[in-house]
């Protein structure tokens, strides 16, 4: 499993003000949570308009400093991004693009001959598909773009994206039969997913959360986008376990002897 | 989703004591607790060898007087369950039959023409059996013993009994390929499970039986012998919003509006 930590965010109201007064402990303390938490990658992510890849920098350099997960750079703006990957001391994770405007025209030439992993998202300049032909349709679309520009489906993750459980209620089952599609086509694609929409609008979200995870992990998924910690983590080992991914509960007990989810034990 | 709670057990040392202090009050608030929970059924078991109808006896009259459950009566003795029938003032669940000795021919035949549903376990003489295969067959034979007996499917839960997953990497795969099977064959069957022995010898156990109600849920179980307090009921009703079971969340608004799960809100 693939684990992107999604806590550096700008438009989270304490990083937020993190950021505006250079506090840099404060995200020091969200890098080394979250490496803890065995994230591959630390996504950071300003949410600022005028000074994104000042921040950016600013970000990625304070990550580095404590942690050795790898980057996972967050815009809407490619080319934000873009100018943001020198400042990455290893490959990381570009977040994201999709058939939307010149994003992947701008980003694949970039990474082509790289190690640099990439999330595309299933969206287009129209819109957010509602149904799975549809969304197969941008995928074939996007591993095309792939193809041309020579990024291995191993460094492709696609997050078929969701959306909530309260005004669609198919929002789940749609997302899996997407993934179960893609992994059948390309299984060395991976499928991610920033999951925290399929619960928005509803109450106790983790506990929607944590079951969307459970039951993705099923379908395929094989990366996330997500809170490091306890119970999100639980719910992978756990899944994985029960599913034979993770034979005799080898990377449960680990995982568990580490802490990472459950009551925590003292040392 | 039907719940049986399984909360009433002579083997859990506080029940035995409330049991041999006749301790009414510590009964009580079991069966309250679990009736909140939104237990269709309490199980009732007195785990004594003696004593057991006359233990049976008391543990039924104290669920109801405080709770408008159904009894579930638990013995490994049918014949004590049979005896115990009476003192239940309507019609509930027998936990549990197989194809092990004269259980089926016991209970089948008692309860032909009543509305009392049945627990019936995927084992034989033989043993608990481990490929799909011979669960399956043992599964045609308990239906075959329905059908003699005049018992609907729609009265039956089949429990495919699972196995721990720190000894069987496939305790859940195998349980899920059986649940599916049953599922297509006869979907008026129940499928249940006793599942905490799928955690059986592994840390934080609550972990796996959580993922595990999901995935089985997802499989096509229907019915569940658990601890009917949150974060099992979470499970359950996120599992079935996010499966469609529940369009549009309503079930798990209206369980999280009455704290079921998630954080409890005060009134």
């Amino acid at each position: 499993m693939i684990i992107i930590g999604e806590k550096i965010n700008g438009s989270v109201p304490a990083v937020a003000a993190a950021i505006r007064e250079k506090d840099a402990n404060y995200i020091h303390d969200l890098a080394i949570m979250q490496s803890a938490g065995r994230a591959d990658y630390i996504d950071v992510c300003s949410a600022v308009m005028d000074d994104d890849v000042a921040v950016l920098h600013w970000l990625i350099d304070r990550v580095q400093e404590v942690s050795e997960s790898k980057i996972s750079i967050d815009s809407p703006d490619v080319h934000s991004i873009e100018r943001a990957m020198k400042f990455c001391n290893k490959p990381g994770l570009i977040n994201s693009v999709s058939m939307e405007g010149d994003k992947i025209d701008t980003i694949f030439p970039v990474i082509a001959d790289t190690e640099w992993q990439v999330i595309a998202l299933l969206c287009d300049d129209r819109k957010i598909p509602d149904s799975v032909d549809e969304r197969m349709e941008i995928f074939e679309r996007i591993m095309e773009k792939a193809k041309e520009y020579r990024i291995a489906p191993s460094r492709i993750h696609i997050d078929p994206m969701v959306f909530s459980l309260g005004t669609k209620p198919d929002a789940f089952t749609n997302f899996a039969a997407v993934t179960r599609s893609i992994k059948e086509k390309c299984p060395d694609v991976h499928v991610t997913s920033g999951l925290s929409n399929i619960s928005y609008g509803l109450p106790s979200r983790k506990t929607i959360n944590q079951s969307f995870l459970v039951l993705a992990i099923a379908a395929g998924m094989d990366s996330a986008i997500i809170d490091p910690t306890n119970d999100m983590l639980g719910a992978i080992y756990s899944a994985r376990a029960l599913l034979e991914i993770d034979e005799y509960c080898i990377e449960y007990l680990a995982a568990y002897g580490e802490n990472l989810f459950g009551v925590k034990k003292k040392s």
